[in-house]
């Protein structure tokens, strides 16, 4: 690290933080960065501190959001009848992208996960549960957790826990391939999924 | 962009500004920092900001540096004879990191193309002529400028300038990379290879 200027080294060390970003591409970064114009480094830095800054978890769904309930809570024109729960707001993001999809969502940033020592209190499940129970219009319960084992073990347990309330249960199909990640998923394989959804 | 909260697109969309950064990249870049600790992620914006303020071109040498002279200009451990001309800064790294040239820099912060309309005028090349006649300790400069086409054209035409003052110019041996396979080697490297082989 010698090599170069230390806020050079302090920069290829935090973006070397990012996932996916190894150490050769930290340095491109750091040199693109250095030779960007200073408003866009600007821009970049104050998008960062922004984002931190504003947003944070819906209170109704969960998700990601910069106002309180989030811009699909408070959407009138949506379907309150569905509420759709997924593991994170990027799945949220995609099944929106399908333009199908008019109910609402709970995100439960997180999936059961007992090897990894994530259990149902470790994720955002009980708001939905008390959610479910106050407002008596959700009439069906979309399980759009990953086709994985622990989306399919998360989708299973929310199952047991609202199969008693009356309220209908679906999970999406199978037409994801099972291992797939639903943000990456395209948005024929993800419409075709949410249709063939099924009653559990 | 709609799907998600302004500040998200904001940050995604300064993201996939960076280069081989793209849509999916630039969205899982973004969430992640959501997702960061709150220090972590001013850590990385204050990089930004701090290595843009602090960092200029050495007025010496034309290398990124946070002083002036740059720590490698201003060492007097290094050989002062021996000035090595290079493209970027990153290419002095590359040369620091073999831990055996020890002696001084001067870096062009391009390379000569016409097709680019890049001229000698454009490049940090006036400077080093300026050095070379300023300070008579110089006795070689060796080319390392990048084995391409802009990078011979950069090297021909300064060994052209710096010829008649008597300082030796030297160019960095062309030839087959070592642990490099013969059988998988382009033509133009095996001809330079054949072309400068050198007596045993």
């Amino acid at each position: 690290m010698k090599y170069y200027a230390k806020p050079i080294g302090r920069l290829i060390n935090e973006l070397s933080k990012l996932p996916g970003i190894g150490g050769k591409t930290s340095q491109r970064l750091a040199f693109h960065i250095l030779s960007m114009e200073d408003e866009h480094a600007e821009a970049l830095a104050n998008a960062i501190i922004d984002a931190k800054k504003s947003i944070h978890f819906c209170s109704v769904c969960g998700n990601l959001t910069d106002v309180d309930p989030c811009s699909i809570c408070s959407d009138a024109s949506r379907n309150g009848k569905i509420v759709c729960v997924v593991e994170s707001p990027q799945d949220v993001m995609a099944i929106e992208r399908i333009k199908e999809y008019r109910g609402l969502y709970h995100v439960l940033n997180g999936a059961i996960s007992p090897m990894d020592g994530i259990g149902p209190a470790d994720i955002n499940l009980k708001s939905l549960i008390v959610r479910l129970q106050e407002d008596d219009t959700v009439e069906e319960v979309i399980l759009a957790t990953n086709p994985n084992i622990e989306g399919e073990a998360t989708a299973m347990y929310i199952a047991r826990l609202i199969k008693p309330t009356g309220i209908a249960v679906s999970r999406i199909a199978h037409g994801i391939p099972i291992g797939g990640d639903l943000e990456y998923a395209d948005e024929v394989t993800l419409l075709k999924a949410v249709e063939n959804r099924r009653q559990l």
